[in-house]
């Protein structure tokens, strides 16, 4: 057993595996297994090739439901935003998996354990592991956690093209004015925050902040867009 | 209604949507429904994305899970050997899809019902809709008539090396000797036939068929690996 993963999964994530051995392969890399001979370890690899397909399936299931009017095109670039080597590493990182990872000394030396590749690998690894352990809805229940809220942060805001989305909500029922409007702009010139206000035929439906003006629309216009479905119900 | 598609659907795969509406999303081209205005209708392109991801994940669990031993490399080549444009074209037409795609005219003219992509797409749709309206376990009982059969029929040989694997499971208990013996050969210059045998450690445990000596090893070992899992399990 990897030492304290156990206890992590549970207090985070109210995650408990039934077969710890799965856990194991999931966090354990090839440098690992190599260095430790006769102990018939195995590594992540086989694992992380289940779990990549396994998460695309869910975040893809997951926009497809929630973001019932936007088009294939804009589906696929969302998802890409989401399933991609960078922001699997972010999540790994934000789930500690990072102190978990079983590594061969060589590795470990040249710093492979804050690596984007292979805290990639581990965050898919882990996700392969779960499925196997616990089924598809355990996943969606960690990604519920881990991958979905961040949507509403605004993590992706800068693939999601929310003043688009905003768009073609706003007009489902016909042609309306929607305008994006600065409030105000502060701080100094390398730190300058902007508020945005967005109206649809003169009612403000949301504000934004951001570092330039463009981000700051984004917001609103996230924030808009939750006010209307909020409102269609 | 698509005429003829429903009696398909439970003729061939004994498969009766509840909901058919998303049959007529699955098998309608956006040119259609351009030329078709006021009847809001809508096209495949969404559930297409969310029949893509079911797909990928469906055909990686079953080989994840069928070869164990595969190790990931080999696993993501063998995926993509499937999944992908031409086989899923091929896959639609053996699956008579063609007949029932509904397209605008510029694109019936242009022979878009014949051409890889869009057939691809379809077979994508089709299965997009089969989730949607029966779950994941409708989607494998169709891969199992469909998909899954073309591995032992050998149509992804030329991908998955046989060869190679047939080493790896004679081997797991030690070293043994593989030959592959021309048994004969057949035919005239331009359509020559060749009969190999495979012996492990001079027992023959499978022949094979083919129009190169290569193909017909490829597909002597296949019969062989099954000889050896059979007797293993």
């Amino acid at each position: 057993m990897i030492e304290g993963l156990n206890a992590h999964l549970k207090d985070a994530f109210n995650i408990t595996f039934k077969n710890e051995s799965l856990l194991d392969e999931a966090f354990t890399q090839a440098s690992y297994v190599n260095e430790h001979p006769g102990k018939n370890l195995k590594y992540y690899e086989r694992i992380e090739f289940l779990g990549d397909a396994v998460l695309q399936f869910v975040v893809s299931e997951y926009i497809f439901k929630r973001y019932p009017k936007l088009p294939q095109g804009r589906l696929t670039r969302l998802r890409a935003a989401m399933v991609n080597e960078q922001s699997f590493a972010s999540f790994a990182r934000e789930c500690d998996f990072d102190h978990f990872i079983r590594l061969g000394k060589g590795e470990e030396k040249a710093n492979a354990r804050q690596r984007d590749s292979l805290l990639c690998d581990i965050f898919e690894s882990f996700v392969g592991a779960l499925y196997m352990d616990q089924g598809v809805t355990a996943v969606i229940t960690f990604a519920d956690q881990v991958i979905f809220p961040k949507l509403d942060e605004g993590r992706f805001d800068e693939f999601f093209d929310h003043k688009t989305e905003l768009q073609e909500v706003a007009q489902q029922n016909g042609p309306v004015t929607i305008d994006y409007e600065l409030e105000s702009e502060d701080g100094p010139d390398n730190d300058r925050t902007f508020r945005v206000a967005v109206t649809i035929d003169g009612t403000k439906l949301g504000e934004g902040v951001g570092h330039s003006k463009k981000a700051a629309e984004q917001t609103a216009a996230r924030v808009a867009l939750s006010q209307l479905k909020s409102q269609q119900g």
